[in-house]
Parts: structure tokens; C-alpha cells; sequence
């Protein structure tokens, strides 16, 4: 199994679909949920299409990616993580590797039926006919920044509410815009020393923690809007 | 009252004598403790002898600092910080403000009775001879280097253990030497956007987190080390 196949393989199988029980229930606006090295940085250097989270980056991971050392704690985390939303605002190196413009037919990391079974709005410089996926996933491809982008997920979200997916790039933008209700953080303890950050240049937090959980691969938090 | 007197007060009223009982526990050999930023920086930017702990610095800090959203979780963290240890080593920057040769008869942030009550070994550039306080706290002066300090103090500390009292650039050597065997984080919820890093440079960590409590104010984190 390679890298890409491991990161993404187990949330696809476990993804359930979204229950019309969860359907009743008040859902934070909007959510994002990012693991991250104690020294602060969600990917490693040098990403590639091997190694989408760069070198290192996969360590950040392993809470839920079947270590044996997985808790009762990673499993919550998991479920923070995999919860269903109801539109994704995603950048566009987290949607694949292609830089530029679009050169081949890439349709994600996470094979015919990716795991986040809504619509999912992918920033990118490049225009791209929208991709219809299996179990409800569609990727639309967003040319106008951000605030574009986030205004057409929480239309689409409704009561659902939107998640942020990453990458780093598109969290500092999120934050800086300050329209995240719920940051969930797991700290791995792990350095990296280099990467992608996703606090640089955001000026304030306005966050407290209102849940923590821990095992010996992560300390998951969860934090609250205060403003 | 001003910052310095704000930061180091409460402590200083509240530091019980080591008792007896506790030098019959085994305590850990080395320890440290350190507020820190959820970006990384364990100060502002900007060190002053008004602002010891740089611009918004005193932020971190605020979980011990009789702010009134403090709960049980940070008064047990204020327990790890302030266990009685066998000896101190400490950078000269956190002893005080003096840069380069001693024009002044500087005796530490803390008033006439540190919170220590042990040898603290400063590390400096510059030879002083050493300063006796009351409480049983001794600030020794020490040229040759973090090794030859640490040495000392475990020397001189023995069952009764080490703690790394800071700042950064002291707790950057400790866990390259990787002399630490347990570290106590509180990670604040502010972004402080620069100032001094203490992973900068570090290349493994080789801990795990086996204790986590947290407040609105921080998430208190005790590592362990693994290896």
C-alpha cells in the first residue's frame, strides 16, 4: 500500500454516509480540522505526488492511520474528523498535485468515491468543469479567492454547515477571514522543522479549547469561537 | 503593579519550602516547563526590562496570572510548575536584562526570596561570582557552556532532580542534548506572530504526551520522553 492509498484508504472505508438523524442536529457553522506538528506545520516539505504531505508529513497522521499505539482518544478525534458536513472549501494542492494548468484527467487522491459525499469547492487560478464523483462527492472548481468560494459552500451547506479541508494555504485564508466556528487541532509530537504552516501572518486567534483528548500519537483539541 | 512584578509575584507567594515528604518521592530527573503560543514562541518580540517576556508575551502566561476564567486544571499545572526541584539552569537572558559585561548589581527578577529555593546555574558569557539569596536560592554564574551548567547542576541537584528554567535559547540546547525527560507545556490560545522559538533547530523530539488538562486559558501538556 503506498502512502496515498494509506492516508486516504481507511477514511474511505469508514466514511459512513450522512444519517438523517444527523440531519436534526445543530451542527457548528463552519468547522476545520487539521493534525499538525508541535513545531506548527500540517505538511512537511518538498510534496509530491508520492508523498502528498511532503516529507515527515505522514508522521503528523499516524492517530489514525492503524498504529498500534491508537487510543479510544484517536477514535473520538476520528469521528470529530469524519463527521459529515455539508459543502468543503478545499485548496487546490490538496485536491491533487497538478500545478498550473489542467494537464491530465485528475479526479483527487481518494479513488471513485471520496469520503466527503457532498459538494466540494476547490480553489484553483484554472477553470474546470465541475467533477461528479460516486456517493455524492462533486468537486466545483472556484477561480475567485477565496471569499467566492466560501460564500458558494455555505449556500450549498445550508444547516449542514461547511468544513474547511486544507491545505494550509486555504486554513490561513479561512482564518484570517475569520469565518471558522470550530478549529479541531490534533498536535502530533513530532517536529518537522520545515513545511507548510497555517498560522503565519493570521493576527489574531480568537479561539479557546472546549474539548481535549490524548493519546500517545496526538493531542486532539478542539476549540471554540469566543468573538 | 507593574508586568515584572505581575509575572514573578504570585509565584513568589505561593512557592512552599521543599518538604521532606516530597524528597522521599523519586521525582523525575529532569525536568522543564514552558508557556508557549499555539505558533510556536515562548515570547514576545521586543524584550524589555518593563516587558520581560516581549510584546503580548505575558499572554502565555495568563492561565497563572489570577485572570478569572483560570479553573482546577491550570492550578494543577501551576503544581507541575512549581514542584520543588534540586537545581535550576537558566539562561542569562531570562536571569535579566544586562547584556554583555555586568554595569549594574543585578540580582534577578525575583526580589529577595526567589521562587527556587535551590543553586540556579546561569548560563553567561561573562564571570560573576555568585549570589546568595534568601530562601536557600543561589544564583552561580557559568561560562563554559550549556553541558559543563547542566553538569553542574545535576552534580549538585542529585535524587532531587534538574528543571530547565528557560528561556528559549536554554531550552533549545536542553532537548538538542536531549537532557529533558519530561516536559510540561501550556499551550496558550494567542498567536503572537514572532519572538523566540524553542524547537528552532531541534531536530527530534522523542516524546509523548501522557498527561493533558486544559481551561479556556491553556492546554497543559506533559510529555514524557520515549527513548
Amino acid at each position: 500500500m503506498d502512502e496515498v492509498d494509506e492516508l486516504w484508504g481507511q477514511d474511505r472505508r469508514c466514511i459512513p454516509h450522512r444519517s438523517k438523524v444527523l440531519h436534526l442536529r445543530k451542527m457548528p457553522d463552519t468547522t476545520c480540522h487539521m493534525s499538525i506538528s508541535l513545531d506548527g506545520f500540517v505538511a512537511g516539505p518538498d510534496q509530491t505526488r508520492e508523498q502528498p504531505l511532503g516529507m515527515r508529513g505522514r508522521e503528523l497522521h499516524s492517530w489514525h492511520l492503524d498504529d498500534e499505539r491508537a487510543t479510544d482518544a484517536d477514535a473520538a478525534a476520528a469521528g470529530w474528523l469524519m463527521r459529515p458536513r455539508g459543502a468543503y472549501v478545499m485548496g487546490r494542492n490538496m485536491f491533487g498535485p497538478i500545478r498550473g494548468e489542467w494537464d491530465e484527467d485528475w479526479r483527487g487522491w481518494w479513488g471513485p468515491e471520496p469520503p466527503y459525499h457532498a459538494p466540494v469547492f476547490v480553489l484553483t487560478h484554472h477553470a474546470h468543469e465541475p467533477i461528479e464523483m460516486e456517493g455524492g462527492t462533486t468537486f466545483h472548481f472556484v477561480t475567485d479567492g477565496f471569499d467566492a468560494a466560501y460564500a458558494q459552500a455555505r449556500e450549498t451547506a445550508g444547516e449542514n454547515g461547511v468544513d474547511i479541508a486544507g491545505g494550509a494555504s486555504t486554513v490561513r485564508q479561512a482564518l484570517t477571514a475569520g469565518v471558522i466556528d470550530e478549529l479541531a487541532l490534533d498536535i502530533a509530537p513530532v517536529l518537522l522543522g520545515s513545511g507548510e504552516r497555517i498560522f503565519d501572518g493570521v493576527e489574531s486567534f480568537g479561539f479557546e479549547p472546549v474539548e481535549v483528548l490524548h493519546s500517545p500519537l496526538a493531542t486532539h483539541i478542539r476549540y471554540r469561537r469566543t468573538g
